[in-house]
């Protein structure tokens, strides 16, 4: 194969306006200049050129993962940490590549970066302010895949960002949302699609995770929160202050997404979500300060626990949970119910989890739930059952990796990204809607349609290969479209 | 003891106007007229006289239990099938007693035997709609004590007269919910009034039951429902094809409603209900019938699964779940979160299932759930601890045993009952608001404060007595109104 960037097929919704060529300066859509010229030697075009913007724990975690993974190179990292691009660096040189070049100095660094480098990918993965502004970025400065992390967007103008940005450039943003990539996510959704639990009809999911020790960086009892603090509790937990709604709702409403088709024969109607009283964090507080200590005149707006639900126009209801504030053990309470029969997955992730249920009738004992394991087993997903034992080492259990694989495998076929900007966008739209919703004591509010009414025509295409093909009778519905 | 009905104090909020006194022709508060001469032998006040209306399998479960429970005489049963009067005739010569008399032969023959017995308490175990005009009858007939199935009322209507007939006759009515009394709940409230789980944060409860085969009668295959059906098929169906919200609330918001000390110092605010799509009884009937058969005709109202949200007015939010025309195991679906800890007690009602989970702060291990056996036997409720090996034998594991023991001891011991008529109403005004709701697409509704503004000052009072009191900072805050 020859080297030839303009081989990158567009496959957005909008055909793309064509990528930097080697070696010439090009004005872009949005008309940035740039020089090229340093691409121009030969290069095998299976290894996708790759630059991270943010390697803190998670950030080099995906380094990681993608090296090991494979078939890239990491060609730049940016952080404002010299020390984490010192890590990576070595990081890298270690599994036989080259020092990727570090950009830092300002949070404003991964402008120059986008500028200089000619990159085939980009993963973002920052405090959850910076996805959307870099996303977008990245899309105008013409980098045909550009990934990000959850949640992708924090309010609806940011979501239509996306879609527009996406729309308009003809380059692709992929939601890295990697528990659509769980091994028993997978299982399941192999068993949706051969309608082993008939027409769904009612799903649940949620963010049950006591970050109580996140939102705030944890010392020797010392607690702290913002600008004083370490790692994620710099920013995170400043969201609990201000805001009050699901700030996290991607883990579960991905999986969901894709069960129910949603932006692909599908889509979110409406949502009502109430918050309870917010007292976790206060508490935490209090259980780990003195009297006069200044962290007791924190109040914050965050609801310890925020229920969502979800109407969705093919009839299906959702229950989304954000339960963060509290101690209880970790689980993201999925639910899928039709009407042939119901998974339980309220475990940890691990399929062999007690939590784990699965009951179909007529295959179940009556009134009886089966241990899950044996039915993940059967329906377990090609992505796994190809990659399952490379994958185990990898992050939260191997999902990371699955995901990553499956990103540079879009990138380097120039397909159509799994997760999309309108998955992104109606995903993410959870957590700006909760929030007028819990403003309003659970008034109804209405999701914008991010597709803008093509999800009727649009037909599903998440991990869709392998040992399981769509039960005929499904896959007739969807071609009458 | 003397044998003297005058000496039934009223203990409802208003004072009542004095109960039909022995071999009198008294004129009650509705102007009614009646002859009591046949009760005017001496008689040990200490036995219960009781009247059952309603004598199907719900009715003669509770015959049965409340001979087990003793100190009660079966003074009169009403139902339509004269079969069932004869059986329960036989039942109770077989434990020693008198025939009771029997009344038959009119939906009506209720109001007779009213006119006619002198009752200390009555038990109505009847179709949904007959529950309030029953108990407003009871009431108005003097009789002190009514006890009414579950969902005690089906309209918001329904649900004022229960309070307005209590308050205006000083006669009380027990709504009652047997799941107040199941073994784990009451362990639990244990718990909870002993701040084990800290404030309360987040309920969960539900009736999830496929209930397709009590909806529909089904005989070697072939199903029935309405009229041409066999007990419950006969009427319980028929909800699910004209109403669409949550029919059958009490089971879960019961207990829920007892540790929330909702009309006694907290109060159901608003809510919120979305229903999904209907399909599963329409599948139903579609397995079960041939291709021209009638039945197929039948469009089902009620969505499979409804959901609501409520508020309270101490800031909790609670989910209530109705899963009644889908396959799937039993269960309850209760979750009671706070500041320190979480119950999910996910099983059938057997506290050493799977499903029943514990998680408190420093005293589970770290991120793991607990059995929650040990926590319940710990916590075990006094009326367990005394009656436990005598109740198993009794309905639905020994709680119906319990609860005819509490009510039983009430009427005996002229006490205020323990599940009252704003319980009665708070709770089964869940049916009415959810179907308003769902109607308009899960818009919030107003719960009508059916105290008239004293469950500001209610106190507790549900199963007081026994081995765990109310932690003190608790009942400290209880004592301030």
């Amino acid at each position: 194969m020859k080297t030839n960037r303009r081989e990158f097929v567009k496959t957005g919704t909008v055909a793309g306006l064509g990528i930097a060529g080697i070696g010439l300066t090009v004005t872009n859509t949005f008309g940035q200049k740039r020089a090229k010229s340093k691409d121009a030697i030969i290069r095998d075009p299976n290894i996708v050129r790759v630059g991270f913007i943010g390697i803190g724990g998670r950030g080099t975690g995906h380094v990681h993962d993608s090296l090991t993974v494979g078939g890239i190179e990491v060609v730049s990292v940016c952080d404002l940490s010299q020390e984490a691009i010192d890590n990576v660096q070595k990081m890298v040189i270690k599994s036989g590549g080259k020092a990727p070049k570090g950009y830092t100095g300002s949070p404003h660094a991964f402008e120059q970066m986008l500028k200089n480098e000619v990159l085939d990918a980009v993963i973002i993965a920052t405090p959850w302010d910076w996805h959307v502004p870099m996303a977008i970025a990245s899309m105008k400065a013409g980098v045909p895949y550009t990934g990000v992390e959850v949640s992708a967007a924090n309010t609806l103008e940011e979501c239509w960002d996306l879609v527009n940005v996406h729309e308009q450039t003809g380059n692709q943003v992929m939601i890295m949302e990697n528990v659509c990539y769980r091994r028993d996510v997978m299982a399941i959704l192999n068993m949706v699609r051969k309608n082993i639990f008939g027409e769904l009809i009612h799903c649940r999911c949620g963010y049950e995770h006591d970050l109580r020790g996140v939102k705030f960086s944890v010392d020797d009892d010392e607690i702290k929160i913002g600008k004083e603090a370490e790692s994620e509790a710099q920013w995170r937990g400043l969201h609990s202050i201000k805001r009050n709604g699901d700030l996290y709702p991607t883990h579960g409403l991905g999986p969901i997404g894709i069960y129910l088709d949603i932006n692909k024969g599908n889509r979110f109607l409406t949502l009502s979500s109430m918050a309870s009283k917010s007292r976790g964090l206060k508490k935490f507080v209090s259980d780990h300060t003195k009297k006069d200590d200044t962290y007791r005149e924190i109040n914050f707006n965050l609801g310890d626990i925020v229920t969502t639900m979800i109407k969705c126009a093919n009839g299906e209801t959702i229950i989304v949970t954000h339960d963060t504030n509290l101690p209880r053990p970790y689980s993201l309470g999925f639910r899928v119910q039709g009407t042939n029969g119901i998974w339980k997955g309220e475990g940890g992730g691990d399929w062999t989890d007690a939590g784990e249920q699965i009951y179909v009738e007529g295959q179940s004992k009556e009134h009886t739930w089966d241990k899950a394991e044996e039915w993940l087993k059967k329906y377990d997903h090609q992505y796994w059952r190809d990659k399952g034992d490379q994958a185990t080492g990898g992050g939260h259990g191997g999902m990371d990796f699955i995901m990553l694989n499956d990103f540079f495998d879009t990138v380097r076929n120039k397909k159509q990204v799994p997760l999309d900007a309108y998955d992104a966008a109606a995903w993410s739209a959870v957590s700006a809607l909760s929030e007028m919703s819990v403003a309003r004591g659970g008034a109804l509010v209405d999701f914008p349609d991010f597709t803008r009414g093509q999800w009727i025509k649009r037909h599903p295409s998440f991990a869709k290969d392998g040992k399981f093909p769509t039960a005929p009778e499904r896959e007739y519905i969807e071609n009458l479209f």
